[in-house]
């Protein structure tokens, strides 16, 4: 018989069916077994009743077990029906049980409030749960909403690559690799560099890079191998383009997420992002510091990010602010600055849920004036050589950003602790299992 | 005055209008001068004609330099007409030119035959080549359209890890990582326990996932790095299952590139892949053999592969033909053999053009099957407890595949050399730059 998925069986009561599923629930009742199973399309309900031979075979499919299930649909008696629940209408009268294979005993209640290295240490089984595969859901439609809403806007897509020559960038810790020949290689720790030199080519273009930060940071916010969806696009006039742009897309993404992952939110106890009529706000970091009455400062404070957003959220409905105008010794290299502006730059933060989630800015495009602002940085124009070629023979004006896919899947969902949002977190002390085992 | 992409012109005669494009020719006639300028959205020609301050700017816009150009959109004059090419109608009257950045003179003809080494030598400049620039339009279009085809059949995306502990897998060989706290890290040599992992998890799973190899090989075929597009499916019955999934994505994939990019293939003189009416043709690896009269042996000969590729396109019309039935223990550990089926395994190649493109297999998804073989490898088990959790809880049959990104969009170009469709391509001798130097 063809398997019918569970998502399918609502059109076939008083049929003979074939499922495969995995067992989500079981409970016993005298001579009766009652199972939810679930696979990829959802979950329905099945019973075993006054079949012996059947029974016995129930009885030893623990939870998580995988098994063809042969039995017929149908409707349930009224009082029986579930109108919350999919399939809360049907159930499946089992009558042959063909085990897959058969687990083990769980080793903790699923449900159960597990903390974060029990989460980590059992990931093959903890990711199955409900809350997980929702995570999971929502960053797989992150990824899906990114990249459709840039396609819609003529970005073209690139690989870019992991293993780099030198940490080009300078500021955070490289991972090294040993290479070839007693070569050292460095992973990268951004696809600035070749996104910009892409713009040269396709002028829009984006990437979901992974980067690797060897920052010895064990916060909620850290991990040490990341997800990047960064984008970039020419001929600009200033950084508000870029911006103008990265809107557009985390709208579009968050429809994405809403529409396809309702469950999502309500499992998580979570509400879809606000998105305000206007767009959303946007203030300079001095705007920022005088709206909290807080001291000028380079730069803004974990504790200012949370009330910025706060801020942001009760006087203009948004979950999502800009801040702009940092100085531009903050900033990257490359980041541009406009003489009549300095010494603030054209880069910019956009803050989600009292989170940092994206950083851009309007770019150098000028050649000599990158290369001046390598030297001011006391780095050697010589080791960027291949990178200033795309300057050499002409760039655009141009700009782009990054967005964080695990803080973003975080922010989207409250989630506590960005390695929640991380299928397989990689930290100090653990890549799978704890590193000091 | 808002910008005006050039594949927005046509429907703009009379009017004055704003591009932002790149110099694609320049050609100087006395007192005119003639451009092709190109933006993301194509190409078009303009003219300065009895603008002497005008074309004193122009004369100092070499090629690839990046301008504001301002100019009325003129119809053609009959004569001048060229039906075949994008905007062949029109002209635009330049009235002014605002250089946003002024290239140095090319380093060598850009439509010049050039070697690989001065190809990447160059890569920031020779991507911007309407060849390299068409190669990975069709790399973006593969990305899409293997992504869509997926989705489409119930496939969610997951982010495997790059960074792993151990070279789980055994064989190739691998990159090292001084990781924290002095301990050492491995670069993934495929997502392939983690997709087999997040089956458990959703049944059905794709990622596209940067994988690394350290072998020592300078053919036309081999990069460090790679990107493959791997996906996992449960409850099949056998790994044909899994073929039928692949043949549909991989055709799905090829329709999404012929549609989006039909010059890509004119350009660089390739036919889209002859696609049989027929499913493709499927051969036992002693078929193989058999078919090419060759002797008995436990695997393909490069040189065998593109004979049974000529065989396959001459009798079925076919770019792809399926290979199975290699033997077990030339497979990875994890590949499943029926008892009756034995000595040889459940995994097939997917050869196109003389290249295998891809390759796949049923998997073990017994627990105690899998840390049999783990042990008769000679590997310990207690490496892979990670890895076995998902086994200990249950787990469906299951089984899936991998394609090489960059050998696919070689062959779907007939490119010669796997670099060619790489943009950064890392090797023994190079990363961006030679490592001698």
């Amino acid at each position: 018989m063809v398997r019918t998925l569970i998502g399918e069986l609502s059109s076939k009561v008083g049929q003979e069916v074939l499922i495969g599923a995995v067992v989500n629930i079981r409970r016993d009742q005298g001579k009766m077994a009652f199972f939810d199973f679930r696979d990829r399309s959802g979950v329905v309900q099945g019973v075993v009743f006054g079949k012996p031979e059947v029974l016995e075979i129930a009885k030893t499919l623990k939870v998580e077990s995988a098994v063809f299930v042969t039995g017929k649909v149908n409707k349930r008696p009224e009082k029986m029906v579930n109108a919350n629940a999919q399939n809360g209408d049907i159930e499946i009268e089992i009558t042959k049980l063909e085990p897959l294979s058969v687990a083990e005993a769980l080793p903790f209640e699923f449900d159960a409030d597990i903390n974060i290295d029990t989460l980590l240490d059992n990931r093959p089984l903890t990711l199955r749960r409900s809350r997980d595969r929702a995570v999971f859901k929502v960053q797989a439609a992150i990824l899906r909403g990114y990249r459709n809403a840039l396609d819609k806007r003529g970005f073209t897509e690139f690989v870019a690559p992991a293993l780099v020559g030198s940490d080009a960038e300078g500021g955070a810790e490289v991972f090294k690799v040993e290479y070839f020949n007693d070569k050292t290689a460095n992973l990268a720790t951004s696809p600035q560099l070749y996104k910009q030199i892409m713009t040269g080519v396709f002028e829009r273009v984006f990437t979901i890079a992974k980067i690797f930060r060897a920052e010895k940071s064990a916060t909620t916010r850290h991990i040490a191998e990341l997800t990047q969806m960064d984008f970039e696009m020419g001929f600009i006039r200033d950084e508000r383009d870029v911006m103008a742009v990265l809107e557009g897309v985390i709208r579009d993404t968050v429809a994405e997420v809403a529409t396809t992952c309702p469950d999502a939110f309500k499992l998580l106890g979570a509400e879809v992002p606000a998105l305000p009529e206007k767009p959303f706000p946007i203030l300079t970091l001095r705007e920022v510091q005088q709206t909290l009455g807080a001291e000028e400062a380079p730069d803004l404070e974990p504790e200012q990010e949370r009330k910025i957003c706060a801020w942001a959220k009760e006087n203009h409905g948004s979950d999502f602010v800009f801040v702009t105008r940092f100085p531009t010794k903050k900033r990257a290299f490359y980041t541009y600055e406009a003489p009549e502006e300095a010494p603030f730059s054209r880069g910019f933060d956009l803050l989600m849920r009292g989170l940092e989630i994206n950083s851009g800015a309007q770019r150098i495009h000028n050649h000599d004036a990158l290369v001046a602002k390598i030297r001011d940085r006391g780095m050697d124009p010589e080791k960027f050589s291949f990178y200033l070629q795309a300057f050499k023979y002409g760039m655009p004006p141009h700009g782009g950003c990054s967005t964080g896919l695990e803080r973003f899947t975080m922010k989207m969902l409250n989630l506590e602790n960005v390695k929640e949002a991380t299928p397989f977190p990689r930290d100090m002390s653990r890549i799978d299992k704890l590193l000091s085992e």
